[in-house]
């Protein structure tokens, strides 16, 4: 907001304070403005400084600063603009989630952050551990973690007694949930018990939530960040969702004519190259659902489809980003999924528990996730994920 | 609820498979019930089994099961009328919490899961690391990991490049936020910028909730887990808070003449047995919140009083659990921060951030924090705390 003071204005003397970066109290009255720029402006009664900001240090200056840079400065990039906006549409979506699975009677599960199930993605994963001791000056020692006669990690000594891990994903503890009260969801990752349209849904209630709820940050970023943002979400909510099979959508590539990086034929997995054409080109930025694709490119838990081929997966697409939403329905059968574990070489006593809820009283279920930060890069049109999360972890960084 | 079925009932073949632990699909009209247990119950006329549970080998059998087995069938235990209550009365705790900030206007911020500041209480914290190799046939080999030329770990290859831990807290990170958008959230801790009474409005928002949203659970846990939990919620939100000095505490329990495990002197760390004998001996049951404790027993980050003694710390005590909340007006003067981290041994240049905040444009800010498997164990009555959260991690324990 434009404040305007006059030389009358009590503490007027401390205007040399108020430099960039400053908090300031301000008492006034809202007065129709005389510039172009706004719409009203502060007639200021009075003005103290809170708190004041070395305007040679502080690191934000008025100048437009870059995302790189304004990443390394994570602790004061909320301030500026951008990255207010940002934050206030992000909890907005978050609400939204909440809200909507609330409404529709889905109950908030917390699945575990860390695990000693090495489940998907081996070798990916991180440790989290206490063996190793930050006691010796100078930095820990190697030969201060507890270690067997033959010199391997002695996992006894740690403190969950074995290997343990962050979890790459909580959607297999969801279904124990799931398999119990029914609907549930998980934040993070979505759940769901039954086969719906639940993902469609979910989508045209954050667009319509944010449009209504963040008018003004909306307005922001489709004026400074991506021109048609709001065209392009208002999208989502009035056009139809496209249905398309896997193998139709890979009759639709090879029919384009289209020159991919990855050449496309029947068991590709689709890259985001691919998703773009779909959605963007061949059906002009209608978001489009995709189903059905080859069981080798999918994980274990997927239902096997009767073709032999398949399995009942579905990726939701949307224009820009590619997949936001991908989900399937479970495989409830024990001889089939028992069989995708030995297929895939898993080891299927460490599915122990995931197992039993097939042994007792197995229903048909299903679930879907989607990543939150690639929603708000749809939502805003932000550039970098990075941008999108208060306090991005990436290789090399864990500041702040 | 009681479902009736004649040898007439379309599926009544199947009875058989109808064991403990299966699922079955159920059609049928609802009547009023002739028995004195429920008031209605279901005149089935068609039953199928969806999955079968072999009744010799499914863990949980129609007598009652203790707690401690159930936490080791964790992903059947849902299923049970205890956990399931559980879960839901915990879900409506984590919506009110974010419904009560919406509604007033605070920004949910995302605090980070993996930092590598080294904040509070080192030793006790977990590293985070991919410097572990599985790879090794038979276990990771301690000679793996990699280690510079004097034998110490080598954190410049791993995945940070320097050491990483699971965070203790995300309240640091909060004030990032708070300080540039005003009133935020964390999900764990709670944060807000201003002296209010945010802590006890949130109380009493919760216990609201509950008891009008979870009116069958609620009276489950008062009939089965703790008699007489409806009166003492309800007394949260009908009698005033007390609000009490340390100071004044001290006098109330030295005058007390009970005989604490702890003595009691000005300076002490309340235990859980002080706490207790406030809430629920010296005051009935109302809830109290002490103001002003000594800041040798408090974080570094609270904002020294005018008397040099203390702290502008404040916590809330319930009955039976104890501290519920702890919050504090926070230091926002650079000069006082510093003599706190240089009194505690901190080293500043890891705070380099939190310092910033107060370098560039600080002002007067305040939160507070709490657990929330506390509350869910002040609203349920469930005795241990590993049975408020659906997959606890304990010291050899992470399950599931």
């Amino acid at each position: 907001m434009q404040c305007v003071l006059t030389p009358d204005t009590e503490g007027y003397d401390q205007i040399d304070s108020i430099t960039t970066g400053a908090s300031v109290l301000v008492e006034g009255l809202v007065a129709s403005s005389q510039g172009g720029k706004q719409k009203v402006e502060l007639k200021v009664s009075k003005i103290s400084v809170i708190g004041e900001s070395d305007p040679t240090s502080f690191p934000i200056q008025k100048k437009r600063a870059s995302r790189e840079f304004l990443r390394s400065v994570a602790h004061l990039r909320p301030r500026t603009n951008t990255f207010g906006a940002v934050a206030r549409v992000r909890n907005a979506l978050a609400y939204a989630t909440h809200k909507f699975f609330q409404d529709n009677g889905f109950v908030w599960v917390a699945s575990p952050i860390i695990t000693a199930s090495d489940c998907e993605g081996a070798g990916e994963q991180f440790y989290v551990t206490t063996l190793i001791s930050n006691s010796a000056e100078g930095g820990s020692l190697v030969k201060d973690i507890p270690s067997t006669k033959d010199g391997r990690v002695d996992w006894s000594q740690d403190f969950f007694c074995k290997p343990a891990f962050l979890t790459v994903s909580g959607q297999l503890n969801g279904e124990t949930y799931a398999t119990a009260l029914s609907d549930i969801y998980t934040f993070g990752p979505t759940f769901r018990a039954e086969n719906s349209n639940t993902s469609r849904h979910l989508a045209e209630f954050w667009v319509k939530y944010i449009l209504e709820n963040c008018k003004e940050d909306m307005d922001f970023f489709n004026t400074w960040i991506e021109k048609g943002i709001i065209d392009r979400l208002n999208d989502v909510v009035e056009k139809n969702f496209v249905h398309l099979s896997y193998s139709d959508a890979i009759e639709l590539l090879v029919g384009s004519k289209k020159k991919f990086e990855f050449p496309v034929k029947w068991g590709l997995d689709l890259q985001s190259e691919h998703e773009r054409y779909i959605t963007e080109v061949a059906f002009g930025g209608r978001p489009v659902i995709i189903r059905d694709y080859p069981k080798e490119i999918k994980a274990f838990y997927m239902r096997q489809n009767d073709d032999g081929k398949t399995v009942a997966a579905m990726d939701l697409l949307v224009p820009r980003v590619g997949e936001l939403i991908g989900g399937s329905q479970r495989e409830e059968r024990l001889d089939y999924l028992e069989a995708r574990l030995d297929e895939q070489n898993l080891n299927k006593d460490s599915y122990w528990w995931y197992l039993d809820l097939r042994r007792y009283g197995s229903v048909p279920h299903a679930g879907f996730g989607l990543g939150f930060e690639r929603l708000v890069q749809f939502a805003t049109g932000m550039d970098n994920i990075r941008d999108t999360i208060p306090f991005p972890r990436v290789p090399g960084s864990a500041e702040f």
